[in-house]
């Protein structure tokens, strides 16, 4: 099933609820865009290409509003749901242009899932296109570190960090994963573990404190991640990122990054983007579990910048950009 | 309350239960030396020097069986409980050195206490001693990052890592803390933020994927952690310890490591030492709460390696130790 999607029958926004995995596989609906802008943000739905997907079909939940105002409203609230991933506001923009063409409400909603449905392909076919130029760069055997979730539960289908690992796969080379379990709320070790388990892609979860010594040890020779914006001077994706990414660069490990030219903002520097800070509790709590004292002062930033010379390659649908990485 | 005592009415080790913090604390009795040996394998008490501590007062239990041939055998597996801090090794064999002189088991039992007290003294006053060499490194308004836990929890009170933080604190100078969870068991937020916040010392807890940023951000500027154990060209501390280190080096942050002489083990390199690999349980659930599959492959070392090139001093109750650090 794909990740998200839009359900005909219901003429809602289907999605696999991914706070509830691995533990449970279940899909939830979202037949009004309050549901859906709830569901971002609890991350029942995250990743930067399924983020732009979900933005778009928020569009089309908000045409269902009586008034072209109302409608306005509801559009803005959704680009509020998240603030650093530009997928999101992508989405948005491309539906909402598109629906402002139609006369009224139902020819919006219209214009809108048309629009949003377009996305939703395109994305399968940038997917493709990423998996297809960046396998290049993996060679059979070999050991693959991932951070947080790049995979098909971040777009629609296959997924980008991973997309390049399956393209690789495919090809009929053999190759392993690492994931990292990304703290605090664990998207390597709940999504990405689960993912390539389904697809029997091996793979060893550890902890985001142990790549430094699976580096040293020889345990690992590349590293994908994906990116949530591409900025002027790097990318900003989850946090953990630039970590990797130094230690990748002392150990002498190439450090790539997979994303679609959707998630590039190159008008802004690293220095304009807002990250998103999420609350103290996920560090407090671990499901039902204290694991720190109720009161104590968190620092609980969701993403991190990683500047350019630091990447070796920037893997996207319209090629690879090699090292040194200037897009503009 | 110290982390780790004899008991004299109930002729137990009295220990405060490391697993149950912050949630609750409770203490608990330990009248039998396998139960003493559950204790530590659960890390009910952990920590290098207070595992010293416990070595000694698990040989006081030992001589509570009824023949030499028993007392040996309860030791031995003493010693099998954890295998990588040296501590452990070290106050079991003092203990037991003492414990020999003895004739009978009443009179074993008898040398062992009196050896595991003196060893529970010296570990305070040589806690102070780090602290008080220590104390100097540390300037007015210093931020400093920690990993795992090496304060009083660890020792029997006051602490190696964070003793330094309390001494120069004594001192007069203003210091603030920065704690990282220290994944997977969290001693980081659930024991540092906790003994920091009883002393009433600003701490604020990130993970560990989180250290690279605050460095980079000029949050904090400098590093202290605890030792297991002290090899001839490093340090074998926590897992995450050689991840901190490298970032430190890379930010021009210096990286101190505070740890008593009673952990040095320098006629071993660290190619030498078994670094022990826990249970794939600890990434795979939190609590009652399951974060991966349940049959994801894990690699979970304890503890990693950090060379001396890139520990800027190790802190002892014998003096400081400046790099370029050669102990031997």
């Amino acid at each position: 099933m794909r990740t998200i999607d839009w359900d005909e029958d219901r003429a809602a926004v289907r999605l696999i609820d991914q706070t509830r995995l691995p533990a449970e596989y279940e899909v939830v609906y979202c037949e009004r865009v309050d549901e859906l802008i709830a569901a971002i943000k609890e991350l029942k739905v995250r990743g930067a290409p399924a983020l732009g997907v979900a933005g778009a079909l928020g569009v089309v939940l908000a045409c269902k509003s009586a008034s072209k105002g109302e409608i306005e409203r509801a559009v803005m609230k959704l680009k509020e749901a998240r603030p650093t991933a530009v997928n999101l506001f992508y989405g948005i923009d491309r539906a909402y242009r598109a629906a402002k063409r139609g006369k009224t409400p139902e020819e919006m909603e219209e214009l809108a899932l048309a629009e949003a449905n377009r996305l939703i392909e395109e994305d399968i076919a940038v997917n493709r296109k990423i998996g297809d130029y960046g396998s290049v760069l993996l060679e059979d055997g070999d050991v693959v570190l991932t951070h947080c979730n790049a995979g098909r539960l971040a777009c629609v289908e296959w997924g980008t960090a991973l997309g390049v690992i399956r393209a690789a796969i495919l090809q009929g080379k053999h190759i392993e994963v690492i994931a990292c379990e990304t703290r605090p709320l664990n998207q390597g070790s709940r999504l990405t573990t689960w993912e390539l388990m389904q697809d029997k892609i091996p793979v060893t979860l550890i902890t985001d404190s142990m790549s430094a010594v699976v580096m040293r040890g020889g345990m690992v020779n590349k590293v994908i991640v994906g990116a949530d914006r591409v900025v002027k001077e790097g990318v900003i994706n989850k946090i953990g990122t630039y970590m990797h990414a130094v230690l990748a660069k002392e150990h002498g490990i190439p450090f790539y990054v997979a994303a679609p030219t959707s998630s590039f903002d190159l008008e802004h520097g690293y220095e304009d983007i807002e990250i998103e800070e999420r609350s103290p509790e996920e560090l407090v709590y671990c499901g039902d579990t204290q694991i720190a004292p109720a009161d104590v002062r968190v620092y609980n930033p969701a993403f991190d910048f990683t500047p350019f010379e630091l990447i070796e390659a920037l893997i996207t649908e319209k090629g690879v950009f090699h090292t040194p990485i200037k897009l503009i």
